[in-house]
């Protein structure tokens, strides 16, 4: 840009970005490296680090230079990177400098001691951080509520899904409960009649690390451009040059691990391939947490568990782990899609995922919204858990309500983004498959260039140019169709 | 502090302890584990942290505090800390911002080409970015020179050793290479008689590795505090809360990577021994790279290569690398204390390790004071490594004067600080003795506490209390007196 105001601008997110760039990777240290003596220190300087942004992003001048900006001479690209910077500091200079200091200081204590919390079933240790972390969010979700003339829940959500409100997500989730109890019902009684057999393990883990670093180069992983780590909680973090993923290991199960590695490499490829050139500037960014979801859930559900690459890691699965009769090509097909409801949602098969998700999305909205307080949560998990999945949680908060790190770090209104992606994924797919009808062929064959070149340049390439509802259908030629979900699932699982 | 003045200064140096742990981290981590596309914007966002610790370090408003803080009515601990923040904040104010900036920049892009060049001996192409390097360092001096009325080099070198003047250096030196060279002869005459058997490797990294933990444990490093990792060039990085060290492996060679865990473990011990309710201000942290030094030097001179803890460690050695005739306690003592005249200084011996300082000490003084130029670097240093050690260093620049990080990344100033902690290392050794005669007996039979213990005390917990001279005092009852380093050389290498 040589306009003088958009060119400031630039300078200034441009700033941002470098400061955002320490965050995520001492961010990603303190979940995949760091000693529990380093966390006080840490959360210090994150702390400051988070005042420093939004001292930055809401300083006195960018208001004139977004009235300047609005005045210029600019092309559609570079008025999009506009919009995108607007968007950032509408939401920043809503919220009082001391309120995001609580925010980082009560987030980081609450999820540090949610940690030990978590394994001693400590609910009532939890709350007494908890309260803080929810009474600031609903301040937070208030001042931007009023800004945006939304709801409160929605205000927040609207951070990682970009106009979307809840009554979409109910309409659409409403549709999902109509239908998804019924199919996990048929699913469950057709797998009961299969033979399946069982993985002997134990998998040591340099091996399992080792297949999962051949997994990551068959989905071309660029290792000059990122890292895999070992983390508690499985994440995609770093920044877009350099991007750090994390798994975790169990010596009695390499499935989880891997299909680990595949979701997350998912998320990296997406950062990866984001346009380099602008990839300093919002607009040049991942479009959305559902968007982001979408990747990491097109590579492990639609990719990474569908028969044809199964076949394809087969050889390697065989090579890295030895041969095993559990690792014949059928037999893998049949237990990557196993269904079973359970407790933990990070466990979750691909049909019971949805049910973990409108749970939490309707506690989290309820809670937010004031219509139930942090103590309330236990019951309306235990209520929701039954009657969604049939599993009892009562007093067993380690795997009910304590599970996720989200509510702890003070993130509410992300959850709907996971199906919201399983949404998107299975609409790129459909789309992927109506202009290259031998995509199994394909996948089987090992060339995976069809899918790669689409997702690179239908998404990838596009960063934030435009809307989710925009991109989805420039991509797909229609916005969200919630239609081509239920009907890979009913394919996949019922063969329909 | 109660007092309004010093109190506004501790907000402000508690906020530079934090940006500077943001730097440290990510600087490890850029050594560590950083893949090589990340490299750019690392330099970007390191770039403009140290831009922003600069504004924070010399904005209009500290001058006030200052004069504020000094006519109120605070403690002697009080006065060491505000003189602390006062030294750091003298030296940054002499430096525009547009200088810092640009010396990170070609710093940054300096050293990572290097690593490149050194590979394939590219002095030319190394000179294409090192002249920048040179250029900017220099600007840097002549500043700082005219505020402190001192020489250019010496304006550097008090950077590394507050007080500290080349006068004193040559000085030190000078009597240094009046009997350095007759001792290295008379050495590695004497050793030439002697037996030696050679570990038999290949020693498997993964070995090494848990070898170099044990003796992290033997030395009472905290590993909830801490870590080891791996690097090129090993370090001590990280925060006091949390420190980071490196080592490097070779296969066979398992000495070379052991002796480098017990020098980095000096480091952090010194790092995690700093007093903690003040290590966020200048007054808490370590007192100078010499004194830091003198306790890397300590642990792995002092301690690590003396008869009695090889004694010790042999158990282990035996239990990670496996039994071998080289592993008898004899033979690791005199493995351990070889003497040979080489080209690398990191790989040197305690006894020629002071050649290579000299050397580098004496060019690198030239070089800022513009009695050489850049490119006049090979000619000197091939003369004086014919001179001090007798080596032939014609055309071998990366076995020459590209072996170092130092230069590259703009620390002139720093060499001198090795020798004199060496120096430091042996006064405290002797001091320890003379309170303590049968220290020998309680390191070989595992009581190290009686080192830990008058370290903590005279070293480590006093931070930046006192001055290196007043430290040191304090400590043994004698400013620096290098007839002890000659003393401990004598006694260990010939004998006397």
């Amino acid at each position: 840009m040589t306009q003088p105001f958009a060119q400031n601008l630039i300078t200034t997110f441009t700033r941002l970005y470098r400061y955002a760039h320490l965050a995520s990777m001492v961010g990603w240290d303190q979940s995949a490296m760091m000693p529990p003596k380093g966390n006080e220190a840490r959360a210090a300087a994150l702390a400051e680090l988070q005042v420093l942004m939004h001292q930055t992003l809401t300083s006195e001048s960018l208001e004139g230079l977004f009235k300047g900006a609005a005045a210029e001479n600019l092309t559609e690209d570079e008025r999009a990177s506009v919009r995108e910077m607007r968007r950032h500091w509408e939401e920043a200079r809503r919220l009082p400098e001391r309120l995001v200091e609580a925010q980082s200081l009560a987030q980081s204590r609450c999820e540090h001691a949610w940690r030990t919390q978590r394994k001693h079933n400590d609910w009532q240790g939890f709350l007494g951080n908890f309260r803080e972390v929810v009474a600031l969010a609903r301040q937070e979700a208030r001042l931007l509520a009023d800004a945006k003339g939304s709801t409160c829940y929605d205000a927040l959500m609207d951070k990682y899904e970009p106009g979307m409100r809840s009554v979409d997500i109910d309409r659409i989730f409403g549709d999902v409960k109509s239908w998804l109890p019924e199919l996990i019902r048929k699913t469950v009684a057709k797998q009961s009649l299969e033979t399946v057999i069982q993985p002997q393990g134990p998998f040591p883990i340099s091996q399992q690390r080792s297949l999962g670093l051949e997994i990551m180069k068959v989905l071309q992983f660029d290792f000059d451009a990122g890292r895999l780590d070992v983390s508690t909680h499985p994440f995609c973090g770093g920044v877009a040059e350099d991007v750090r993923i994390t798994t975790r290991y169990s010596e009695d199960d390499f499935m989880r691990s891997l299909m680990g590695i595949v979701h997350e490499t998912g998320h990296a490829r997406y950062e990866q391939g984001l346009p380099r050139e602008l990839v300093h500037l919002p607009v040049g960014q991942a479009r959305s947490m559902g968007i982001h979801e979408s990747q990491s859930l097109f590579f492990e559900m639609q990719l990474g568990r569908s028969p044809q690459f199964l076949a394809l890691i087969a050889p390697l699965i065989n090579e890295h782990l030895g041969q095993q009769a559990a690792f014949d090509t059928t037999n893998l097909a049949t237990l990557f899609s196993r269904v079973k409801p359970g407790l933990i949602r990070v466990d979750a098969d691909e049909l019971t995922y949805p049910a973990h998700i409108i749970l939490r999305f309707e506690i989290e909205r309820a809670l937010i919204e004031g219509e139930i307080e942090a103590e309330d949560i236990p019951a309306m998990w235990d209520e929701k858990m039954m009657s969604y999945l049939g599993q009892d949680t009562r007093g067993n908060f380690q795997d009910g309500c304590l599970q996720d790190v989200h509510w702890p770090g003070g993130s509410f209104g992300y959850f709907p983004s996971y199906t919201l992606g399983s949404m998107y994924g299975a609409q790129f797919s459909a789309s992927m498959r109506g202009s290259q009808p031998d995509l199994d062929a394909q996948v089987l064959a090992g060339n995976l260039s069809f899918i790669f070149s689409w997702l690179e340049k239908h998404i990838w390439c596009e960063g934030s140019r435009w809307s989710t509802d925009e991109l989805v259908k420039r991509a797909t030629g229609e916005a969200l169709n919630p239609a081509h979900f239920r009907q890979h699932l009913e394919r996949r699982y019922l063969g329909l």
